[in-house]
């Protein structure tokens, strides 16, 4: 008898499919804590349950399946010692932050927010707004951060004509990527760019990276998209840049500090679209957790071995 | 000596390239009465000076690039009569439009449209927004016309993760469609979608096509993109589909009567865009359409032959 619990809500078709297989499901809510000792899987991280598992003797937890790509929060030394493998949520969210990317990038270039504009004030504004649309082919997008994100930016911008140069540590080519410099070589290809994309983490060396300093190095005229962290980039440059027009046209999905507050300056910066950290929410989310939990199941069932979205737990990811 | 008549304007880039192979490029304003006798391709099309040098006994001229598309109003049967070759514009029209839609499609799936009346209210509206997103993966598109647009935009939306059916009027298979039904056939399929494109000519077949009728057959939520003709929509039937929710949103690139005129209730329709003819539009026209000259040009001044955009007169296209 292999016991799931559901720390996490699992959709009800699956239920019934893990019900024909035989499992039980244990809701986080209904576990008694004789349960507690019988659960062979957990579907999610309880930050109260999990750690109560963990610590009575021959329970027989020995996988967690967790809904995040981060997995900082787990206690990875217990873990480590206890010999239970780990499966995260990692590369669900590329996607839709990197079409949201493709968003923002055609609504300024495709001529909706001009459109936009037209319509309230009832104009068929066909020619002007014609004259300020722009072609995708030939231009230029650099894309800051070439993990799955900015791969998957990188996949949709070349296809639709874009030259893409991907921005990492190392100078290591990665698919989808014309070329490839490094920080330190960036400032050699800054010009060139047309769309600049930051997707890095937030580290020392990232902080505030997007500066005065970057903005007056840029071409007049550049696009700049944060969908990475908003301690990444300086908000006063940035409304400085969009107010000269050193930029033509910004989109951000995140702030120095969320939420924005009303009287935020940025609101009503000129050219400048503020999406409230959603390019990467995935409404389905649990659906799609449940669709690795589920590939992974027959191995786990048959001699305990888990093939997708394994994490190593003494590296952290 | 070759000579062109730049009825369209020629790049600047481009004169330097052609004079360096030895051709002589005449300026429609600077052509003079006897030069019309020694052209020998036209760039772009005259309706004055075309006809004066097809007029002329034993003129040079054999090779009309037009920088269009249709070339209904060539005077086709001479040009048949004098063996004069013509390459048209076509295909530069569909990655515009194609991205158009995509704009349309991104606009509303990734949180835009609701971020960007946030943002006037100045609201960090992180979770109704974010649930109002849609993830694009196994959601369906139909796209009535499968030409160039059709395909491209099928190019796109398979690769963002949607399935493409094409609707066209013999069921012939079609690159990036995963399936492909008739106008007889559609209704089967018509449920099933997400997004719905027009993209077909107008024809009396497709005149008021997407109507009150068609507005009720397809699914509650559905969104509705027009690109093709104006009158192949009757507005008054999107305007109640839009208000009555039928539809969740449109975006039409076309009007039945354009310009729209200012007191249209179109304009204020709610989860409606407006684009002013534009999704077609090409700032860099005539740089393309020198892209086609150029590669045509070696083969017809060796031997006379054509490749690239070659029409056929007698069919017109």
């Amino acid at each position: 008898m292999t016991n799931i619990l559901a720390a996490e809500n699992i959709p009800e078709t699956a239920r019934i499919e893990l019900a024909q297989q035989g499992l039980t499901i244990i809701n986080r809510a209904d576990v008694s804590q004789a349960q507690l000792a019988e659960i062979d899987i957990m579907f999610g991280w309880n930050k109260v349950i999990g750690p109560q598992i963990l610590a009575i003797p021959n329970h027989r937890l020995k996988w967690i399946q967790t809904a995040t790509s981060g997995i900082d929060y787990l206690p990875l030394q217990t873990l480590i010692d206890q010999n239970i493998l780990v499966t995260n949520a990692r590369g669900m969210h590329a996607v839709p932050i990197a079409q949201t990317v493709m968003s923002y990038l055609l609504y300024f270039t495709r001529g909706i927010y001009q459109s936009l504009n037209a319509q309230r004030q009832q104009v068929w504004d066909h020619h002007p707004i014609g004259q300020s649309t722009m072609t995708l082919e030939g231009r230029t997008i650099l894309i800051f951060g070439t993990g799955q994100i900015g791969e998957k930016v990188a996949q949709y911008a070349q296809m639709m004509g874009l030259k893409t140069i991907g921005v990492n540590r190392n100078g290591e080519p990665i698919n989808h990527f014309e070329q490839i410099v490094t920080t330190e070589t960036v400032d050699q290809v800054l010009e060139q760019a047309d769309f600049i994309v930051n997707g890095m983490p937030l580290t020392s060396e990232t902080t505030d990276y997007f500066n005065a300093d970057f903005f007056a190095k840029v071409a007049a005229g550049t696009y700049f998209f944060n969908v990475g962290r908003g301690k990444s980039v300086n908000e006063a440059a940035l409304m400085a840049a969009l107010n000269a027009g050193q930029l033509a046209g910004a989109a951000i999905d995140v702030a120095q500090n969320e939420p924005l507050v009303a009287d935020s300056p940025l609101w009503s910066t000129p050219n400048l679209v503020i999406t409230p950290h959603i390019s990467g929410y995935i409404p389905d989310l649990h659906e799609r957790v449940y669709t690795v939990f589920a590939r992974n199941l027959p191995t786990f069932l048959a001699d305990g071995h888990l093939t997708y979205n394994t994490v190593s737990l003494t590296e952290g990811y």
